[in-house]
């Protein structure tokens, strides 16, 4: 049982809970006997779902929660109000030790709340980082810190880098991986007041690979593992990247289907397109942890399909696998 | 001579220089006879490529100047030193009455000192904000401030936002133009502390349609007309955006060259997708203003072609027509 990763999995969480959460979850046991998920939420709407599938009745297990905690709800209030939550009930397994990691499609804000307020920072670890991996030309590069608390020190800033760099390092696997600072110019003079004050603390930073500063007109093209930023920026970008892959691939297709003859050129272009903007699909490469905490807490998008959670669930084995939570410990005592 | 509008051109700026600059110019002449062009730069580089066209000799006069202010120079030393630059000599030729508009592919820096230095700001105008159109899904949108002044204040912000108001109406024809501020969520109460600030004064703000926040996954659909942010998020978001549409059109490119039936697909559908992602092409839309100064400042891309450049100058016209410079000076004496 050791040898098992066991992944509490927010059913009720997101906008295609709970049919596409249990799918999800099903996918992801069938592929792999090493990994066990809790299913926490209302017994009597998983129940239904689940009983769809065929899968080892080992590996899923339901806890019941009887409360939801809604997509547009203030944060701090729900994670106190609704102790019977879904995402309650699957983070205190998480703090009590009965699972290894929580994966919620669920409201962002509470997430964030939850992560820090029931799992915890793990002692010494400023501010709980929200790192996303966003797919580049070239793979796939980890941005931090993309979730609420905005307004960063320099402090916070290097060690969301050292964070960002154990996390591609032992995680995904990206040995020595770069870490960039976004800025408006190449140039070390270039900045506002947080990235000057930080760019001098990364480049004396001794275990992290730093080579300076990142435009964000260079992103996409891949310009290094982790991108370090402070949480406004960071939200501003993972948001831009995603409205600007959905609003030109609309308008390509629209392009594509606009006259009789580029319909035709659209279905033999089909299948090659399709291959290439796969590599442009973030759902390909599982949710964004939360880094920092005791536990490991993942979340995915809103509107995440079986896909997206599946691989999301995976990813937590490596997390557990590489101990990450105590790598964290051993840096923070290095300090 | 009045009803022209005269245009200082900086004939040695940007990657294209003299050529491509020189092409826009004759375009710009040839198409509308109520501009006047003045080519600023070396004649002796100048003159061979002029003699290449055909043009109206009273729309085009050389002015010749015999430094140029590369594109990595530092901004502010290259300002105050290169006095017989083609920069430096253009804006004095708007600083001194003589032309109407500066437009250059230039060192962006060097807009900046230069535009604020030589031409110089408005009595009452805090900062002079760097406004690209971007492309949007629906038209376009005026992004400010993209330069780099970063760390702005609320007051400033709300300064842009008039500012960029003012400007799509008078010259983008754009009546009653939506203004958002960029934020990280949709409630007033999320946002850093800049933003946090803003809001409020932009609320109470009589003489613009302030809307509230935008996220920048909107941006790219069109959620505003106007849309306002410090210099260090606007200039990450106009990177990002230029980014992402290279990289995402390049990838989708060599999708449709991968096999051989998608190359047969690609020549069908290849007019409908050109007219397609023309939309998307900032090249359309001329260049960006740096706006609040005693006369007109254009910078175009440092890449900028003929169209780019040629769309820069005509926009002058309305620019001049609308009197942009005697608006922002009632809008400073309404404050």
């Amino acid at each position: 049982m050791s040898d098992m990763t066991r992944v509490a999995l927010d059913a009720m969480g997101g906008d295609n809970a709970p049919g596409e959460i249990v799918k999800g979850a099903i996918d992801a046991v069938n592929l792999r006997d090493d990994i066990k998920v809790f299913l926490v939420g209302k017994t009597e709407v998983i129940n239904p779902v689940l009983s769809e599938y065929t899968f080892n009745k080992e590996q899923v297990e339901v806890v019941n929660a009887s409360e939801e905690i809604e997509m547009a709800e203030p944060p701090v209030n729900a994670i106190k109000k609704k102790k019977d939550s879904s995402m309650v009930v699957g983070m205190k397994l998480v703090k009590d030790g009965e699972a290894d990691a929580f994966v919620t499609a669920g409201n962002s804000g509470a997430v964030l709340v939850g992560g820090q307020t029931i799992v915890g920072r793990i002692k010494g670890i400023k501010r709980a980082p929200f790192a996303p991996l966003i797919p580049t030309k070239t793979g796939v590069s980890l941005l931090l810190d993309c979730g609420a608390n905005v307004d960063a020190r320099p402090d916070q800033l290097v060690q969301f880098a050292r964070l960002g760099s154990m996390y591609m390092d032992k995680v995904i696997g990206k040995k020595n991986p770069t870490v960039g600072i976004v800025n408006i110019g190449a140039e070390e003079e270039k900045g506002n007041a947080l990235v000057k004050e930080t760019f001098p603390l990364l480049k004396e930073c001794k275990d992290i690979n730093f080579i300076g500063s990142v435009e964000s007109r260079e992103i996409p093209e891949g310009a290094c593992d982790v991108i370090v930023c402070e949480a406004f920026v960071g939200n501003v970008i993972l948001k831009l990247y995603e409205g600007m892959a959905t609003t030109l691939i609309g308008i390509i297709k629209e392009g594509l289907m606009s006259t009789t003859k580029s319909k035709i050129g659209a279905l033999l272009a089909k299948p090659a397109l399709k291959k290439t903007l796969k590599s442009f699909d973030a759902s390909e490469y599982g949710g964004a942890p939360l880094l920092g905490l005791e536990g490991l807490v993942v979340k995915t998008h809103g509107s995440a399909k079986s896909k997206e959670v599946k691989n999301s669930i995976i990813q937590c084995v490596a997390f557990k696998e590489q101990d990450i939570a105590g790598n964290v410990q051993r840096m923070i005592e290095s300090e």
